[in-house]
């Protein structure tokens, strides 16, 4: 059995190549072909789908704009706040809410500026795409306390099944306060879609704890999902050197981060006390090396039948996409594709299609299209 | 990741014990309780679920019946042909026409008896339930040449998406006449449900072969099902020591028996010229040691939902349920489920609510259906 394994993934490392010359890669199941969409937009980093088809996408730099479905690019929203744009920091994710089609609701993701110092926030607004404007824009959610530099914002945002907004956050940097729960640095959030805080969110009615805390000890989370089963969140983050790590978060847990990790300083030394700790959650799969994960969804089309219960998850050091195959929440095998694509990618999701969107990460970036054949 | 998957089929491993007594075991995504739906069946071999809720049994001495959902057994049927019941040979598989609800139609198939030798014959007919019988029955499929001895029948029916009829069958232990196509030895057949031969079928027309012939170079297929996305034929057969196969047969391929196999003979000898031969098909997984494989289904239903689009294959040798994950059409893990379970399994079915139903091979055989849960 371990022999046949092996040699598959010797296999699989060996097909991965291809040129972005050509366009076309080959893959495990499928010729991949990486259609390009749009291109010329400024780092874009988040990326919905209208029910028209068009696209919504978040430049880093501030922007969101419309894209029609053969890629013409409006000029941008207009009412989008103002974002710290330094570093890692910017205008970050945007999805529809469940009701789009009848309420125009979006939520977005930002470094917000105020006085030098920055936090992830979470705004809910309309968007009026006859008048290429948002309005009535709320912030519903801000990462407590902002602090300085450019570093580990997260951010995704997830609807749940039940209508609650999960969101990941990152750690600013400051890997010392993570362990903290009276304030927010390297959570998974939870909160409803007006702000409020659930009462069934783990912390709730608990002094020295926030309450919207979902989940904590994470480091810098960059892409989330639901499970198409059973509906949990999945998400992805970036750990120190060796230590990118896939979690499912759940309700109250630690995810371990400084305390315990994979990952080693990039000068060499260890982290924390080791990989595993008393009251500490391991991690569903980690990559050492580490690949720089941003992005992360469930694949369920009819394009690419072969991946269907895959999860795939973009890199940005690597540049490439990672194939999870899953058994049930256990991760079996991976397979690289698009190695070779001399893209950063940002995000990764299912169009309403069943095709496989990208978002490339560069101030020329792009919304590519994944389509099986040659 | 090497580090990773041995870690989980070491855990596998570990989890897979329990005891019969107990009649639930552990498993890597679910407990498994083990309800038995009814005993005191000779050798059940095959086995369908009637639309009104109850079960269709073979049992390998001859007899067909109904069993009631609560496990209440009628009568044998009237109307079944007589069949050579001795060593392997007997009644073997039974399945509904895809258009049963209307036109009661089911295909059976057997060791057909003649004049002290036998071969396997797939018979069409009607079943009349209120009166317990079978009328109308017209053999559609007899192997050629019939043969003395009681070894390796094969056989499962399958209908496919296009309506036409694949059969296994087995090498009548005669390995010297399995490169034969001028003869039935070891082949998947494909007829049409009157038993004429598809005009597309591989070899129609050309001179010294069978046109009935599907795949030939099999030993004794005993378990095949459709690929769910596909619709391809997926079949699992005994091998010699250390050679069952899973193989996906393609129209007019050789998959090698007895020029290339991974079994030895059981004095343990080398079979062939090898592994690997000129014009021969490799198969999909195999297994070594043998688990002597019976019954093989895909997994789709919502009462195991982790297990979705796993193969399920019954063992007799070992006495366990092999659950292989697949990554498309390669086999990247294997769960052995029931290890310990004391039955020999005969027959894996998933039946129409969503659970897997067993066949125990034994003179006071069961009808077993596995549920999640304590």
């Amino acid at each position: 059995m371990r022999r046949f394994l092996i040699a598959l993934f010797a296999g699989i490392a060996a097909m991965a190549t291809g040129a972005f010359a050509s366009e076309t890669f080959k893959s495990e199941h499928y010729p991949l072909r990486v259609v390009t969409v749009t291109e010329g937009l400024d780092h874009p980093w988040g990326l919905a789908f209208l029910p028209d088809g068009r696209f919504l996408v978040t430049e880093r730099e501030g922007d969101m704009r419309i894209v029609s479905a053969d890629g013409r690019k409006m000029r941008p929203l207009s009412g989008v706040p103002r974002v710290y744009n330094s570093g890692q920091g910017g205008l970050l994710d945007v999805v529809l809410d469940p009701g789009f089609g009848r309420n125009r609701v979006i939520y977005f993701s930002y470094a917000e500026p105020s006085g030098g110092r920055a936090g992830t926030a979470v705004a809910r607004a309309m968007l009026d795409a006859p008048n290429n404007r948002l309005h009535d824009v709320q912030v519903i959610f801000r990462q407590q306390p902002k602090s300085g530099g450019g570093r580990h914002f997260g951010s995704r945002i997830v609807v749940a099944r039940d209508g609650n907004l999960f969101i990941t956050t990152g750690d600013r940097g400051e890997r010392e306060r993570v362990q903290d729960t009276s304030i927010n640095r390297g959570q998974v959030v939870r909160i409803k879609p007006d702000g409020a805080v659930p009462a069934d969110n783990p912390f709730v009615g608990r002094a020295g704890h926030r309450p919207e805390i979902w989940s904590y000890g994470h480091r810098n989370p960059q892409g989330a999902a639901l499970h198409p089963e059973t509906g949990a969140l999945w998400t992805v983050e970036h750990g120190a050197a060796g230590g990118d790590e896939i979690n499912r978060p759940l309700a109250g847990r630690n995810y371990g981060w400084p305390v315990i990790s994979y990952g080693r300083h990039y000068s060499g030394g260890r982290i924390g006390i080791g990989t595993h700790g008393e009251g500490m959650e391991q991690p569903v799969f980690y990559w050492d090396p580490s690949i720089a994960p941003s992005g992360l969804t469930f694949y369920g089309g009819d394009k690419f039948p072969a991946w269907r219960g895959n999860l795939l998850v973009g890199a940005l050091k690597y540049q490439l996409v990672s194939r999870l195959i899953l058994d049930g929440d256990k991760v079996v095998g991976e397979e690289r594709i698009l190695d070779g694509i001399d893209e950063r990618i940002r995000d990764v999701r299912q169009g309403p299609d069943g095709y496989v969107y990208l978002l490339t990460d560069s101030s020329d970036g792009a919304i590519l299209r994944l389509e099986p054949g040659n």
